[in-house]
């Protein structure tokens, strides 16, 4: 039986700001840190053991995973870092305060970007622009692959392309397999391994650093979901 | 024109103690840590970019990596783990402190044992076993290829599998490629670069986090080296 483990990754600066992040290359907050620490603990405490392991190409999830594996002694553990595992695509909305955002673009279309399956955000313009570096990372990507803003349904539609290349042939080999990523490319996953509708998959949560192990059957369903809470108590944890 | 980047992991703890260590999996000082940010900045300066890179199996490269890879803001660039880079295995030597194992063996033998091509210390006894813990991330390496000692010509031997399936690849591709690993796994690397005699590459020296560039030809050989010092001055930097 093979393991899918799912964690989003720490609490981000922009996490913190109530930023709208996408594909912006924030930092991880000193709290960020600490519930990769206590993540990998966990995972650790259940015997968890991890065979291969994938990140977006965001330095977030990467950092995330360098903590977990830190904190698992585990260092050695293959990584594949995927640019396809990264944020939806925020298109304009990248940077902007999400209380900002509704101010200028109104309540409900901003819930029906966050919320809805196919409805996209405003491109990319000048000033989401500085915060988006596509630098040598996407070197190797076709210009034609690179959003410059997503529904949550292209993500998946990416998300599921590094499914098929990349995860699924691990798990069909039986191994453990992390993925360290993001609130909606996590979605994704979810989506695919839990089978859910368009409608279901945009009210799934995931708090960062909180494990979400599935045991994966021959057809690559999840047959059993288990989430290793973090029980750190603090206001931001809330919200 | 390829380039190959050699850099011997920050100092670790028993570089510090004077212990041979070998497959032990000892963690860097601080200081190590500081050299491996002062190697990131260097590389950076220099103007060096990095396509791909490798690391042995051993928590202090790994560690080493990471750090100069934060320090170059390039997280995500592909890392590879390769026992084969792993230091020499160092057999009975292993966990004892050099002046120890002089008066236990005699100068002349820990002279030839560290210096020499073809000496080979002892094999692994009950002392040395537990500093070497055989876990999961040999998992793959067949029992017959794990060694229970080595002399510098066999670490060569292994190193040079990983050269010609791994490295020169990438090379041949016109990559840069960095290889994070030890002392005489480097040495190793260096002797097939530079074609080296079997008594020169015994006295090659490279300093923990002093990055060496090669020029790397067609031909994969080395056309031009260039050592990005420490300028860090203390005292254990002269030992």
């Amino acid at each position: 039986m093979a393991s899918l483990i799912l964690v989003r990754h720490g609490e981000s600066q922009w996490n913190l700001e109530q930023r709208f992040t996408g594909w912006a290359d924030v930092g991880l907050t000193a709290r960020g840190i600490e519930q990769m620490r206590v993540a990998g603990t966990a995972l650790l405490s259940e015997g968890i053991e991890l065979d291969v392991t994938f990140s977006s190409a965001l330095s977030r999830c990467i950092h995330s995973l360098w903590i977990l594996l830190e904190s698992m002694d585990m260092v050695w553990v293959t990584q594949h870092v995927d640019w396809r595992l990264n944020e939806r695509h925020y298109g304009a909305l990248t940077g902007q305060m999400k209380m900002r955002a509704e101010e200028r673009y109104g309540t409900l279309a901003v819930k029906e970007w966050r919320r809805g399956y196919a409805a996209q955000p405003p491109p990319l313009d000048e000033a989401a622009r500085e915060y988006v570096n596509l630098d040598q990372r996407y070197a190797g990507v076709p210009a034609r692959d690179l959003p410059k803003t997503e529904s949550l349904s292209q993500t998946v539609g990416r998300v599921s392309k590094a499914w098929v290349e990349a995860i699924a042939p691990q798990l069909l080999y039986g191994r453990s397999v992390v993925v360290v990523a993001h609130g909606n490319s996590l979605r994704a996953l979810t989506k695919i391994v839990e089978e859910l509708s368009d409608a279901e998959v945009g009210q799934v949560e995931i708090g960062n650093g909180e494990p979400c192990i599935y045991d994966i059957n021959a057809a690559l369903k999840a047959t059993n979901k288990r989430i290793l809470m973090q029980d750190i108590k603090s206001p931001s944890h809330i919200l």
